[in-house]
């Protein structure tokens, strides 16, 4: 391979695991915020989105601008690939943490029910997932990934949990309905930052391998339309 | 430009064509198994969005396939870059559709209210938007696309008036708050199909001309966060 194609590839990944670095941070203080009603803390997080933003752009350009120029195959046309994809998730999940900051203002003076408390122990979960699967991309290790990818039910089993735990609230008091319905979105918002991480592991296990990761994972089956015992979606 | 490349481009572009077609035909089907409450509509609906993924892999490797192969450049690169981000865009709409229509078998015996039709409203409104969106694509329309981009903000209206009202009924009648949670996530579900359709017009537009569109939007200011007049986040 061309030594500066091997060059690129090297400063993208880098770059990318910078941009996980940042992303990785972003969703561990949307939880804080949370958790700790600073309003402060949630408006500069706010206004910190934008430098993902601009990262991913970045990797996209010059990922793009490596394929057109080396024309790489196999494993480095992967990884060229890989950067984009991956750098695409994490714009997302940023997404997700500047929308938890956002929720976390209209919450500030909301009440610290135990349910708070709930979601903020589904935030521990789901940053610390994700925070692993950046470590597991930084040193290319792919059992670490596929950890990752089998724990992905533990995020949907709390997520299901609260869902409930919240509808049940609501049902009881109607003051807490404006409260719950923002702390459901936060659930999803979560969720959904757990469905990246184990996105990223798929990813990372196509760059190394060139092989799909999909048959297995328990959730995404043909079949996966809710019966009565799952209302949670 | 090589006539391969230019051949291999025009395929492309009717291949995402064809893939919005599709993507269109998914939302506007779960807005109809929704207001039908035609359950067997809606898990064929489930079924079919296999093919949207399959459709947007096989894009996205095409795009890259060509990149590789011919090095282009300016306009040429622009849609082969096009062609991958708005696959990812159709494939997204998708699964939000997908996710509606499973919704909607838990929502089957739900009594039809008034919310229930104004929901109805606005999948038809974020369904229209999405075709015209595809449909400018198709032909080249830049004025068509800027005109989908430039009324992002009725979807977004749409969807905070129904967050009010949700939140009301819920409030008022707690044998609704499970239902009213549905509810808000379809809502939430077609107002981010809307904003694919914006993304959309904006990828067309940089496509044609090389410039981003992204200054004017109203929604996503740098300051955009919550006012007690903005608690439909």
């Amino acid at each position: 391979m061309d030594a500066s194609c091997a060059d690129e590839l090297r400063q993208l990944a880098a770059e990318v695991t910078r941009m996980g670095g940042l992303a990785e941070a972003q969703v561990a203080d949307a939880v804080d915020c949370l958790a700790k009603r600073d309003t402060g803390a949630a408006r500069a997080l706010i206004e910190r989105d934008v430098r993902l933003d601009a990262m991913q752009a970045d990797i996209e350009r010059r990922a793009i601008a490596l394929i057109a120029s080396y024309g790489p195959s196999g494993v480095d046309l992967r990884r060229a690939v890989s950067a984009m994809k991956l750098a695409m998730n994490l714009e997302r999940c940023g997404d997700l943490a500047r929308n938890i900051a956002k929720r976390s203002l209209v919450l500030a003076d909301a009440d610290p029910t135990s349910i708070m408390r709930a979601i903020e122990r589904m935030g521990r979960l789901v940053s610390s997932r994700l925070n692993e699967v950046v470590d597991a991309y930084a040193v290319t290790d792919f059992d670490r990934a596929l950890g990752v990818w089998r724990r992905d039910e533990e995020v949907d089993d709390h997520y299901e949990s609260l869902f409930r735990e919240l509808l049940e609230l609501m049902r009881q008091d109607s003051a807490t309905v404006q409260t719950g319905a923002h702390l459901l979105f936060i659930a999803k918002n979560l969720e959904r930052i757990g469905d990246h991480a184990t996105n990223i592991a798929e990813i990372i296990h196509f760059e190394i391998t060139g092989e799909e990761l999909t048959a297995e994972r328990p959730k995404w089956s043909s079949l996966d339309t809710p019966s009565t015992e799952d209302m949670a979606l």
